[in-house]
């Protein structure tokens, strides 16, 4: 919200007195606003780091219980990774401004922040903000190369995601000096730039793509297709892990698109008016959870009738599916048409695992299918289903809106340009990395490792000792069995935490 | 926080250009008051969301391992299922004001919110709000007839309760138009109105009583009761997931009762005091603790005078008493009235839990003796412990107070009739609702289903594989034996999330 | 912030209406800073109570399976007795101002919160930060002597640390009168007075000691190290919830040190500026984050330097370890610092582990060595990095700051004043306890019901159940096992939660 003194002035009188006097009410309301909006935008970041153990939960039920160590120790990482990463370079180059339209280059190490007035308007409360999106992005794809990846590589796709691939792309769409940023004042793509609006392309699409290469570089699980090339479910050890990471990653979705107004605080036309950012905010929050609840029962009953019983961990995806595809255009659409966007979601995940079973594609987590697929579908659907009255208070007055909307199709071929450049640009880094990797041999584990599980062989031991260790003859025979630890590894009773 | 022109205007001396800053300034109050305001209560319904991943926990954790995957479905089919009804009918049913004082007529679909003038103080995050509260009450329902109840029964009267059920109630007690409500400008109850704050009666009761029909008409467990009629125990299968969800809905109950204040910013008296709405907002936090404190404490040491130990689900069953308790008057009650609350809260559950074995009622989650037996002792207690200074700040001067705090009977009087309304009303229609899919035979599982968990039969499996699936010879006997499928039923191997 | 009509008043005219109009404006700006900053302090509690959550998993996890019932018991009665003795004595022996150095006075039972003059700016949300807080210290504790405690020394020890020993400590350091407080008016101990701004040694030393103490004199658990003195991993049973907990408290660590600003409405210099509180706010969350991912990398290398493998708990303890230094300076120091602070973290905690193990110390939390260990160093490392520029802006002009920023000696010398006199303090208030319940036999358990585990002999049955109990033919032999209960425990069969 501004208050400004030279309007208030001439209205207080006119005189010095008057000058200092709507200096000083403008000040405070200044100071008001900051804090609003920082403590709205702080509080949304840690929603939306909520969503981090979300991803942990989903994943470690997702996978097999051998694996279960190793899948969170990489999405903890993500999150410790990325905070230094994204802190020496990833913020500055997503937000370094000025500077040109492919690339940031200011506040490495946060130097500046937020004093400088080249700042603008950046403070710790948005690095906070678009670290959690930053390191969300990388947890995706450690969801389709899950079960059979050598941790080192791991911890290089991971830095570089987060350090490098993904801090690009987020300028290209979301810095002021983008070349497809709908807030770039120089110049606007097809006169709109590209609604990505909480990042179904940002954050999913290059999350997911960056997943896809990876899977397919390196194949599919040992057992997932038996010898006929029929698919064999790997099914995952824990569905209430699955739930509890699913219920987590919808409780910080309300973090991730409402919070992505970054601002509260802010009349739609003059002040003092019922309507204002509050309640776009409050309709995004609305919108995304339309989209994610279509999607879920559409599954449900879509499953049903496919797979002849009601599985809560395919309502559990296609609820997220949902999700990713509401996140681009979840602040411009009305509520109405979240559902129309839940719904195709929904088929458009069932689609793509089809497909995948079909071309022998194996992502333990759909982590390809829901992110980059359903994160497509959404950019399109924004494209489609944009309004104007919403692009008007978000964006701009007189910018072009959804085809479906009667907005022509300058917003919806700015919205297909950021699919083949998000996708041309995660395959041009990614897909090389891991061929790199792959030649070093650093990509893939070793047979006996996969089967075996990675946890016994590299994390120290398995993640679940339900039974009394103390005394062997109680030791149930299907745990701590196919322990014949190659060479280098360390015994399980030598590998706990203390030792 | 008002801030009136009107009043501003002869202060800054009258003229056409004081009126001007008058009501520059005060348009600029407003804007501040609804973006704080609007920040609370969209912060406040993502808690009270949160509860809804508590209750999947909770659930989950109290049902036997074999019927995980159903629970957790049916929770997260409340949220989902409920956002589409609560959108559709359930909030214009429930608020769709100018109404009569049975039933809202606006606002279906979101018609006209928040533009509408109709809509008076309604905006996207207000139907958020409601729609969280909404979903919890078809929640405490699943849990008393959990392990035993067909999946299309649950689709049927969880829509029903949502969608129609609960939003009558809701408009009854909460909508200003509401016949019983304490906001109802026209006419109150007894000169007072009920006074159900966060919904004790309005959520706990409908959800509570609901429960208590679909398990009478559906009759105990298999096993629950053996041949003798002595009470067996059929515990939950983990522990971890009860306290990880009991304490989840603590966490999230700090949206449920503070956040009912619905917006923060108002001073009580003049303004510029150091006391307001804050504090009351502070207060209501205060009281949930410690009632549910007191009651966790009082179920500690008295289960351990009649059980013989210390039982970490009975403290979380009764700390969640003591919270459904003390949610109807938080707001209203000093805090050391709180401990009372708590106190009597864990013995009613005591005694109706001794009760319900005693006539053969079984409820998997103690839900209809905790939430209707402890919301209906709760609204009673505020009839009586009201303080004459608190509901004056809250409701409005001169109203009926608490019988013991020298009110006088009315207040109490009015929580009575609600009492018997909530119990009338959901009898009335939810036992015809259950007696109906009873006789469709939609209600109740076959005993074979029963006996094998339906995970397995119609779930698509177990919800937990701490086993290696690869190798067969490791699968312990006691998983996935007992798995002689129905004609229908898909094997456990192609009924995966994959297929 | 303030708004000052005294200061408004002339700019306004100086007349009588002036002086009436500088009131009215100023009382409604005085109205929103107390509902922001008290939206903000209570969501921030709210934050911290998760950490109960977090608390309550990390130790679930970490214990083995027979125990978990009881470890999860003292985490519930953590909050829950928390509250009831935090509400009756501990929050006035903290805060109860008026008072001498040493102890507060006041507000007994919450006696004139927040009405008062004397209470001056403390409202409901205080206390319930405050209680956050406390019940914090308790939770370390437990940690330290799982798995071989009486549940009646748990109940004992931890209503006298929340309600006692804790208190008194954060009132020496955080209240107004505290003899070593920064906010101290009359006098400052060494000119400065400690900077502990969240609590690396309020908190985490406390909890840390008290756990030093008792583990200390109750030992060892059986098998921890074998005849020949060789130290035995017990692992824990479930690395999921010792993620999920971890997780859960970094979450909640946003609430404990940015939070304890209290306050965000507050510009830096005078108001209109872009910098102020919460800028503030937002750096110590960066920095806390940096800390404590810092830490994890760290301990992630250098763990697999000296045990050979990736190991997630370790990682997890590393980054705990990280948070509990970095809590002491979150706000004074540069984000660059934070790295620092995290990297010796790490190693302060690998080191302490090594000698835990050297001298047969057994912590089965490490929460001695971490929040004791890491939480001493933080004090350490404040009076070291904390900067000339920060300091200025919480604490006030002109103090003493970090030693390596050129600030001298003394702030140094407070804080290690600060570490002896916790230490001491805790020593000698919970050594003679632990020695006390000793003496009278209730403080370790039998070496029965430690072979056994406490869930079976005094919590009434195991924690989980995932096989079927109703067909005992399938039920695994490791399970239900070991149960002759000794005359007065309760069979498992009957010790169910309803009986």
């Amino acid at each position: 919200m501004s208050c400004n003194a030279a309007e208030l002035l001439p209205l207080l009188g006119g005189t010095a007195n008057a000058s200092a006097a709507a200096s000083y009410l403008c000040d405070r309301f200044t100071t008001v606003t900051y804090a609003v909006d920082n403590t709205y935008l702080l509080f949304s970041a840690y929603l939306v780091f909520a969503m981090q153990l979300g991803f942990a939960m989903l994943c470690a039920g997702s996978v097999r219980a051998k694996n279960t160590m190793n899948i969170m120790l990489t999405n903890v990482l993500d999150a410790a990774a990325g905070s230094l990463s994204y802190y020496l370079f990833g913020f500055a180059l997503a937000f370094g401004a000025p500077s040109n339209g492919f690339v940031g280059r200011h506040f490495f190490g946060l130097k500046n922040i937020p004093e400088s007035t080249d700042s603008g308007t950046f403070d710790y409360s948005f690095f906070l903000y678009q670290w959690a999106f930053a390191i969300a992005a990388a947890g995706i794809t450690s969801g389709s190369i899950a079960e059979r990846t050598q941790f080192v590589a791991y911890l290089i796709y991971s830095t570089f995601l987060t350090g490098f691939v993904y801090p690009i792309v987020s300028h290209w769409f979301w810095s002021v000096d983008g070349w497809a940023s709908p807030t770039n004042t120089d110049n606007l793509l097809f006169g709109s730039g590209v609604i990505d609006f909480a990042g179904s392309g940002v954050v999913h699409m290059v999350g997911g793509v960056a997943g896809l290469w990876g899977a397919f570089i390196e194949g599919p699980r040992i057992g997932r297709f038996d010898r006929s090339g029929r698919s064999v479910v790997l099914r995952g050890h824990s569905a209430s892990l699955v739930v509890l990471g699913t219920f987590l990653l919808w409780f910080g979705w309300y973090g991730f698109n409402p919070g992505s107004f970054l601002t509260i605080l802010k009349a739609y036309g003059s002040p003092g008016g019922y309507y204002g950012q509050w309640s776009g905010v409050g309709r995004t929050a609305v919108t995304t959870t339309l989209a994610g609840s279509t999607a879920a029962l559409t599954t449900l009953f879509g499953k049903r009738l496919l797979a002849g019983h009601w599985n809560v961990i395919d309502v559990c995806n296609g609820l997220l599916g949902g999700f990713a595809a509401i996140t681009a255009g979840c602040s411009v659409v009305e509520p109405w048409a979240a559902i129309v966007c839940g719904f195709v979601a929904a088929w458009v995940l069932i689609g793509l695992n089809k497909l995948a079973e079909k071309v022998k594609y194996d992502d333990p987590l759909e982590a390809a299918q829901l992110h980059a697929g359903c994160g497509a579908w959404g950019l399109l659907f924004t494209g489609l289903f944009a309004s104007k009255h919403y692009v008007g208070e978000v964006y701009g007055l007189d910018r072009p809106y959804g085809l479906f909307m009667g907005g022509g199709g300058r917003l919806l071929a700015a919205q297909v340009i950021q699919i083949l450049v998000v996708f041309g640009w995660v395959t041009a880094t990614m897909a090389p990395l891991f061929l790199i990797l792959k030649k070093l041999k650093l990509l893939r584990i070793s047979s006996e490792d996969e089967t075996a599980g990675m946890d016994m062989t590299r994390h120290g031991g398995f993640a679940y000792a339900y039974h009394d260790e103390d005394d062997p003859s109680q030791r149930p025979s299907f745990m701590m069995r196919k322990i014949e630890p190659t060479s280098t590894t360390p015994s399980p009773q030598n590998g706990g935490r203390n030792v």
